[in-house]
């Protein structure tokens, strides 16, 4: 349910939220990268002034690393509270020369806008603050409580949102939490995720002489770090694509059957999928749909590599060192911590003489499954009936959302709404990342219909 | 034998010396890198001033890349004429962070001079020059011809120096080559090197989806380049050390029984040069001594790996792609035309559905033996003698210099003397690059004398 006013005003003001989102994307808030503090900082700050311009009253939390913006809507007595939340932090934009126009100038064509953090997660979250705008341009009043987390590390694991959630339980507490920072199951197929994967991203470092070498002098004689990281990533992985490392899969709960038939049964389009991603092949855990490998089996993958000489040419070198990050998903019931460990283990017992290794936790998160029969997600199935003109479809997510299982271990809140406006080819994390205008707009008017929606009950 | 007067002068002007040397290395001329391609230049032209200042004619010859240096003393009727070969282009210095002082600012200290090149090749090249110098200076003519040949592509794998040689037969035509770009056996034990390693560098491009993915999105269905990368490097030698490649072994000359004894009589320390690599354990193919391994069995390394994030912190992506330069030390009668298709087909047959593959020649040399038992042999070990006080051992040496075969193959010379006045462990292609002074003096001291026992006979 969207009241005509509240739905023509958003109609009218579509170029206005549109260059709204493009200011936002021009603040290049990689939370990873120390360089982009400030930038990060100026984030939070324009989203509180956003807040401000629309009556809802908040501040800015420092935290040991990225702020925290936390903000409350004008009491509606005996309303339900929606918790909001979002992360106005973003990806690294490398590898830089692939974007066909910069990462944090957006540039809008094809429908879209192109800019890192365009659907992950800046356009989406900005949904909500447009949408309470054009409640109060309606000259409407909110129907709800709204409460809004906004935090600059989703990006980089969020570990400073467990305190602070610890610390404001009270201001925290809410009737349903909305997130979107999933996506649609395809364009035109609007989705409400109720899975996602945990993470364990771990980085390995490894030495073997104490500098690059001369390969022909020494060449023979010691241990490469490159070739000893090479074999063990490799080791990591069985040849029919399953993972090795000892234990990994024995907390692994297996699909239900009718998941698997749900999910079966999902129009997925492999061709277009195969076109896009520009992969001749899909491969994988044998046993298995694309769709279950995709989001409700873990994976192993590296992320990155490195080690020696990578310029132009030849340099006739043993590297000194080499290392890579590592990152495995994780499904229910495994957790990131037992992982580290057999993880940990499985490099030492494979780590050959004369190299010494470093193991660095970079990022955790626990997978999560939310409950679908409630209330609220009947009130979310509504409201991207309204936005999108119809009804969402019920899909488990390869990525992580850390905020989600601490908002139900700390608030023990159990509504958790994962709305996706977005496309899973919106390039999230990839270069040349956007999201479609038309979704941007279909966003606000599903969160407007989720206000009026939840305060039906 | 060593005329009084030419060894006072040495003695003498020893300052003088260490002043060029440090003027020398003061030019970046780095060869593989194309921004330093001026540099390279510079080099050259600074070596053809040297020349002109001892009354030693030449030019300049450019090539497809960079150019070679020719040039030729004033004609001693019925002498002998000796063939010395250098070169002026040096290896990336990187990592640069790792230098105590900067690569291309010489820096004086502990007795040694330390920049890139300071012994590969320039500080050894440059005896040769400083010991004309001293046989003018101390009053005298020379007693040889001396034809010199100084290229700019030694660390690039020489390729246009085939062609200026078939090309300028004639005036290349000599009794002996001197070529000083190895390295004496140890501190204080003076060598004559016999043999050499060939070398098959390669480069190994793959390209799995068309960018980088979100790796929760995407993990699990397709092919991670990177891993894929590790797993066929991992692939490339089994778990004893030996090397995979099919056939790789089968052209391999075994070692003799006389030179596995020789080389079991020379005093290695072991201790000491893992102390200066920093490795607590040396390891390599089952068989065969540290010597052998080193000199005379072939090798496989990466000397480069890349792919994916390498930032600080977490970037959760499936890399589009991952790269090695991957290179194999070759001994007689290997060649790296056998080894290369050997490398292809392997890889070919390893890469998993839905990577593709790109593999290209860096660099390749044939490895060689030279022959002992000849006049110009003995007047080498003479020469050392006088020059360090000491006669030199024979080693066989585990790097490359391509000239060595195109002078054997084309001039048909077989009358070559590798004489290394550097050290093992001068670091050669690492950081912090060294160069003895008193070996530079003894360096001296010994070209000038191999002027005379060549002349002698």
């Amino acid at each position: 349910m969207l009241p005509d006013g509240v739905s023509s005003f958003i109609d009218k003001n579509r170029e206005i939220f549109v260059s709204d989102l493009m200011r936002f994307l021009e603040i290049p808030s990689v939370s990873t990268l120390s360089e982009h503090e400030k930038d990060v900082e100026r984030a939070a700050e324009w989203i509180l002034e956003q807040f401000q311009a629309c009556r809802i009253s908040g501040r800015i939390y420092p935290t040991a690393r990225h702020p925290i913006v936390l903000a409350r809507s004008p009491e509606v007595r005996g309303a339900p509270v929606l918790l909001v939340y979002g992360h106005y932090d973003v990806q690294p934009p490398d590898p830089l020369e692939e974007w066909k126009t910069p990462p944090f100038s957006p540039d809008r064509r094809d429908g879209c806008v192109y800019a890192r953090g365009a659907t992950d997660d800046k356009g989406q979250f900005l949904t909500y603050i447009e949408a309470v705008r054009s409640v109060l341009g309606a000259g409407l009043e909110l129907p709800i409580n709204l409460v809004f987390l906004v935090e600059g590390e989703e990006e980089i694991g969020s570990s400073n949102l467990e305190k602070f959630l610890t610390d404001h339980i009270a201001e925290l507490r809410a009737d349903a939490v909305a997130i979107s920072d999933s996506s649609q199951f395809a364009p035109g197929i609007p989705a409400i995720t109720y899975g996602l994967r945990g993470l364990c991203y771990l980085q390995l470092d490894m030495q073997g002489p104490r500098f690059d070498l001369h390969s022909g002098s020494f060449g023979g004689l010691i241990e490469n770090p490159a070739h000893a990281l090479a074999t063990i990533l490799a080791k990591m992985k069985n040849s029919d694509g399953t993972i090795a490392l000892p234990g990994f899969y024995d907390d692994v709960l297996p699909l239900e059957q009718w998941e698997r038939e749900e999910m079966a049964s999902l129009p997925l389009d492999e061709e277009k999928l195969g076109d896009y991603l520009g992969v001749s092949r899909f491969t994988g855990e044998p046993g298995y749909s694309l769709l279950e490998r995709k989001g409700a089996r873990p994976t192993l993958d590296v992320n990155g590599i490195w080690g020696g000489f990578s310029g132009e040419g030849a340099k006739t070198i043993i590297p000194g060192k080499a290392g890579a990050k590592v990152s495995m998903r994780l499904v229910p019931n495994q957790t990131p911590e037992k992982i580290t460990e057999l993880f940990q283990r499985f490099v030492s017992e494979n780590t050959p003489p004369g190299i010494t290794i470093k193991i660095t936790d970079l990022y955790g998160a626990n997978p999560v499954l939310v409950s679908r029969n409630t209330a609220a997600m009947r009130a979310a199935e509504r409201a991207i009936e309204a936005g999108f003109g119809k009804k969402p479809v019920f899909i488990r997510e390869g990525g992580s959302i850390p905020v989600v299982n601490l908002i139900k271990k700390h608030l023990g809140q159990e509504n958790i709404l994962l709305l996706g406006w977005g496309n899973p080819d919106d390039g999230a994390h990839s270069p040349n990342e956007r999201f479609s205008l038309d979704d941007f707009h279909r966003g606000i008017r599903s969160a407007a219909a989720l206000f009026y929606e939840i305060a039906r009950g």
